[in-house]
């Protein structure tokens, strides 16, 4: 149902976008995809990461943009969704990033599935929080983030809201890498230094 | 799991926070409650409302406010259930509001339940966008939206998101009321022009 009773439009319509619940996709638009070969250099293991991309260079995550206007009154937002899967011990993961108006703050809702937030200030304060469906993750500004599917079947489905003025900052991360990676130790995640990290 | 690894302290730390997804709930901290009583000269029948309230008071909605910092930087966030029912033919609702920065869009996503998200602008533009499990509504700025459950059984749970620094202005509506209201008619939401409703 959609109805406007006046002839006054708004600058911006409202929108509703229906996504499937099971799968966190939604129809209405294209997802933006990261094969494993566009994380190169980000896993630990850079044999294993080249044998996975020249066996087939699985899916590893998507996550939907709506280009809202890039205004600090607009909320960007979109699902996010992180496959299960390891290179190595490491498992499949977010790019991750920085805002580019640093400060900016985010909202993570986890839908499904289970995982970690891994969040690094430029000082090199590292937190981490738990995904586990009905969790909400503050993400504080100045932290990178990355999600961290640690299940083994399940894709980690969540929804994301931030300033629409915030942006993304990727260049950082593919140069230097978090200081922190999670590797699966017999089932459990363990943080780790990450070993190609580059100051 | 929670990790700090430098001694650095960031301003405001991740936070992560444990819904139901059932309820909408959270143990973590107590929601704002609205019941009936909260209500008085929003809903057009009158007898119907006052009959209701003498008689036990029922809780029509509750939400959460998780007090982040009042900046444009950060995101407020928290999870609204609205609980069926009716007064007289109207289906329960939030009060629903304004942002006090009036260009302030929100986004809100349906984690349960079934409804509409009624939104209205100073000039009267109406918009109105269903609620369905996995759904998303954006509200766009300058609209004041206002949460309506329609279905005879279920709580209607949303997750929300908006600027840190939109504000709530509630006095517009609790004053005026909204242009436009839902009834049930048979069964069927009708959207109705609001006898009560003061220019």
């Amino acid at each position: 149902m959609s109805s406007t009773t006046a002839s006054l439009d708004p600058i911006v319509k409202a929108v509703a976008t229906q996504f499937d619940l099971g799968t966190g996709l939604t129809a209405d638009r294209p997802s933006l995809k990261r094969p494993l070969s566009a994380m190169r250099g980000l896993y630990a293991d850079t044999e294993a990461f080249e044998a996975a991309v020249a066996a087939g260079d699985p899916l590893s995550y998507e996550f939907y943009d709506f280009d809202v206007p890039l205004l600090e009154t607009e909320v960007a937002y979109g699902t996010s969704i992180t496959y299960p899967g390891k290179v190595g011990d490491e498992y499949y993961m977010t790019k991750g990033h920085f805002h580019t108006r640093l400060e900016s703050a985010e909202i993570y809702f986890c839908l499904s599935g289970q995982g970690l937030m891994l969040m690094e200030s430029p000082e090199g304060d590292v937190q981490v929080e738990e995904f586990r469906p009905g969790r909400s993750v503050y993400v504080p500004g100045r932290y990178a983030h990355r999600s961290i599917n640690t299940s083994a079947s399940e894709p980690l489905i969540t929804f994301f809201a931030f300033p629409g003025d915030a942006g993304h900052d990727y260049g950082t991360i593919e140069t230097k890498g978090f200081r922190t990676i999670v590797l699966d130790r017999d089932g459990v995640p363990e943080l780790v230094a990450n070993p190609r990290w580059a100051d």
